[in-house]
């Protein structure tokens, strides 16, 4: 792939300058904080002619000695911006593209705080989020160029990237990086001078990233990533270097990420710094495939031609991949890592056909992403596809780094007479929050104690999510608190829902919500999308049209494969036929609107 | 594999004990320590059921849950021997059998420090160290009993283990572990009856491993290993929870060890810890297969028949291993990691036609075991295997957890004038001191100011090993400084000599040294040991005859072979055909043993 360097700055054509960090003077020699900024140091020393990262969209990419210039020149651009200090705000609004993978690395070694936006956000959302983090500086994609207020405030500079990789010489982003690369060769310069005019023989002036300090305190804050909320303000989730390192390393430890490791982005690094696997996969010396828009043609390009091995998604992203026409079986294993919910029976046997391996992980950004996996057990060989979809279907334990995961009473957390946390017993039907807490655990939100008190108690950050945990110690989500269906009294897990009806041959995607019933309270109401056989099989238009024949007959087979699974009070009283269902920019199920249409009538 | 528990300690069924430490109440919600412990608890949680360590000689194992169980009885039992406190030192003198592994979890469970012992060391060195390192307890296997002193001295409590695993009534081990299992339960029950007796709703009373506390400074030390020093008193390596912790991360990293391997201990777990493979494969979820013996045929055995995927050891364990008649190409790759030095291009050979596939590691005691690894580079695939074992033959780069590995003129450790150290340059030639600091790096050395003075220098610690940096950042050892060979004033190094002379077809392995020469001062002695097809091919006994015309044809050959390698003065002057070479306990040739019998003699 050709690279055309930014103007003023060559490329190395063998490592010229220092790889590693400063390390702060009062250190002790068997001690070093833990910063992922390293890994791209190491990276870059082992391995500096290999493809760091690629983006054929604008057909370019960068070698890790060269991504581990531009970086550096980030870092000192950004430092070159006039009042910036350590703890700085730095905003950055993009899509999967280099010039956010840059920020991961250049923003932390500024002493910056890394903020991602959602490009999918609205103008005024990005506004209060810019407000509340009091971003002084921001990066942007000249794509999301709409996103950035027009005017963003006294003394907040503003950086548009054409996303031109260096190839364009009017690119505002290739220019701050250029500042920032002579204001790098002025501070080697002042190095050396003062070099010479000591008296004493002192080492080599300082190069490269020897100009850098590695922070004196691991756990100072490294990125700060906004909830999209499906109510109420995006909350700021603080992390820090300890943190996003030791999930780093668990990432890339439990994916299986090595050297010969080709990692496609299709989930947005701006999703809680993308789980980590912007450091994730440079650790392991891998190689990233930026796609800037997640298209299931470009995404099939990437795995069938481009040696793929890895990427995350959500189920949804899964259906629309395993039903695009360019669907092939890969002739090598790839590595899929599925969080939000485990894929169905149907899909996992359609992606085992592709040769797509799903591993189910389960985390939020306020633990930097995933923090627990199913891991797979050697009884489930045996199984067959739907009790295997079943066994996935749990959200497991706690990552290598992670502490162990609790499923807690949720009296307990408000229990005001005891410090304790009382756990649910390990049966499998005992329903508890989960929480956690350790070295995968936010600091808290940013500037918002109250929410962290609400949701870091007695010692643990309490998830919002309900589940039961199974004599083998692996958790389970029941659902979210609001979707659990109440129904005579009697507690219905959503979820156990939609995983049994999704088992129907005919069921691509489907999702259950309470509704209001004047008997009952409530009762579950089905969405369901056909698979494409079904379509054909079936007359889609009429199944669709209440009440038609063909409608009344299929919904009471769906109804007769929930009786046979589950008992009678969970079975959805009402189905409706849709062709798709709504879903927030992460690719969850947006009950909350489903709900509205019902919040009304009876 | 048949298990039978100790008598009074019924194995657990389905883990009725917590299978995590507790935290101290100051910890922040979002850190814990770091402690290499908590692998085998969540191995434990995650899959109980699965052979975690076995041991076939004795016809016993234990699978996660079971070996969770015993090392926390263990820990209860080591607690409650009179007067042992946090900090303490229990010696462990063992060959590869579950007690040393055993020890590896619960003496840092109970606060001790392991301190385990090298089982070919004679009476006189054992008690050298059981008395430098203050050894409160020793735990210790039958078979290596007459390694504990007759009177250990007042208040130092031994205990025998048979190596039983449980199946004989009177293993001195087993019946300490029965004792500190009713420790344990006695511990469970104080909890219960103050839980019972306290008058508000508290949390269920701790059961299990919640018994027990993480060490709230992660710096804690963990383990004290003392060095087998050529020369002079051997001395004793402190390292920490936070050091071990990384490192076994970045081994089982490194090593790509998954829940699908199995690790043989062919390397000593009293080595350095094992290298913390103790722990790095537990936190895989691997199996640890233990053997008493490096015996090649139990060996092969393991590799043919228990689907070993992973082992450690020097070269000279792999010639033996390659050359037994039960050697054959195994079905799977299997990952080997070689220390001490590089495979020879024939070693390399034999290996790789067996399916055996070195990675080329070097680290010290006092760097937790390995640290720098040879990165495999994509252009070796073009390599003939004897450019491939030279380019292999280089020590590489730091492990993901270390920091970087840095190669310094020696006159600058001492220089006072300056507090820097001077890096040689990249560029291959210019020869310098290894020196490496960080988390990978040790403490000190035990109850020794002045050593830890002399190795740790200007915030860096000194390995001893001189080595050049090539342009790549890689680093590559020439020698131990006495092992170079000053010939005429030019500098030789051994190692590349060895290097180039095990490259000949006939030649197995083979040793060089310096030896007085009255008119260049030195120059190189070559020892020799052929391979069986040579020793089959040529007239072995004659050519071992000096001056015998089949030794004097065979030497000149050897010369040919060298001169073509190598500058004129570096080839040896003097050739000498052995049957073996004298070997040091880790299979490091004995180079002063072989210097002794040169030294006065011109």
């Amino acid at each position: 792939m050709p690279y055309t360097p930014p103007r003023s700055s060559q490329p190395p054509t063998s490592i010229p300058f220092e790889l590693s960090l400063s390390t702060h003077p009062g250190t002790s020699h068997y001690r070093s904080s833990l910063t992922p900024v390293s890994f791209l140091l190491r990276a870059a020393l082992i391995t500096p002619r290999k493809l760091a990262i690629t983006h054929p969209e604008r057909g370019y990419g960068f070698t890790y000695e060269q991504w581990a210039a531009r970086t550096l020149s980030l870092a000192f651009a950004l430092r070159a911006v006039p009042g910036f200090k350590t703890g700085d705000r730095v905003a950055v609004i993009s899509p999967n593209a280099p010039l956010i993978a840059d920020a991961h690395y250049g923003i932390p070694a500024a002493g910056g705080i890394i903020t991602p936006i959602n490009i999918r956000n609205t103008p005024k959302e990005v506004a209060y989020v810019l407000e509340h983090s009091g971003s002084t500086i921001i990066l942007a994609d000249h794509e999301f160029k709409h996103l950035v207020p027009e005017n963003p405030g006294p003394g907040i500079t503003v950086v548009i990237s054409k996303d031109s990789g260096g190839q364009e010489a009017d690119d505002a982003y290739e220019q701050f990086l250029d500042r920032g690369w002579v204001e790098w060769q002025r501070a080697e310069k002042a190095q050396i001078d003062q070099h010479r005019q000591s008296s004493k023989p002192t080492a080599e002036p300082k190069t490269g990233w020897k100009l850098i300090d590695a922070p004196q305190d691991e756990e100072q804050p490294i990125a700060l990533c906004y909830t999209s909320g499906t109510t109420g303000r995006p909350k700021g989730v603080l992390t820090n270097h300890r943190g996003a390192y030791l999930a780093a390393v668990a990432n890339a430890f439990e994916a299986n990420i090595t050297q010969d490791s080709v990692y496609l982005w299709v989930l947005p690094m701006f999703h809680a710094c993308g789980w980590t696997f912007p450091w994730a996969v440079t650790a392991s010396l891998a190689t990233h495939h930026t796609i800037r828009k997640v298209d299931n043609k470009v995404i099939w390009d990437a795995l069938v031609n481009h040696g793929v091995t890895h990427y995350c998604g959500a189920p949804t992203v899964q259906i629309g991949l395993t039903n695009h026409p360019d669907a092939r079986k890969l002739d090598r294993r790839v590595n899929v890592a599925v969080a939000a919910s485990a894929p169905t029976a149907n899909l996992l046997a359609k992606m085992e056909s592709l040769n797509l391996y799903p591993v189910h992980v389960y985390g939020l950004t306020e633990t930097y992403g995933p923090f627990t996996r199913r891991y797979f057990e050697p009884e489930w060989a045996k199984l067959d596809v739907d009790a295997r979809a079943r066994m996935m279907a749990r959200q497991g334990h706690s990552y290598l780094t992670s502490d162990e995961v609790r499923v807690v009473r949720t009296e307990s957390s408000n229990d005001k007479t005891t410090s304790d946390l009382i756990d649910v017993a390990r049966d499998g039907k005992e329903t508890g929050e989960i929480v956690v807490r350790g070295n995968m655990t936010m600091i808290g939100y940013y500037n918002d104690q109250a929410a962290t008190d609400k949701a870091v108690m007695k010692g643990w950050f309490h998830t919002g999510d309900l589940a039961v945990r199974h004599p083998g110690g692996e958790i389970q989500i029941l659902d979210r608190g609001k979707d659990i269906i109440i129904s005579g009294g009697e507690n219905i897990s959503s979820l156990m829902v939609e995983q049994e009806l999704a088992a129907h041959a005919d069921v691509l995607e489907c999702c259950v919500i309470a509704r209001p019933h004047e008997k009952w309270g409530e009762r579950g109401q089905a969405f369901v999308v056909l698979t494409e056989q079904a379509k054909a099989k079936l007359n889609a238009e009429a199944l669709k049209r209440k009440g038609s024949k063909e409608n009344v007959e299929f919904v009471e087979l769906l109804k007769k494969h929930c009786k046979e699974r589950m008992s009678g009070f969970a079975v959805p009283e009402w189905f409706d036929i849709v062709d798709e269902l709504p879903k927030t920019s992460t690719g969850k199920v947006q009950k909350n609107v489903l709900r509205a249409r019902f919040a009304s009538k009876l």
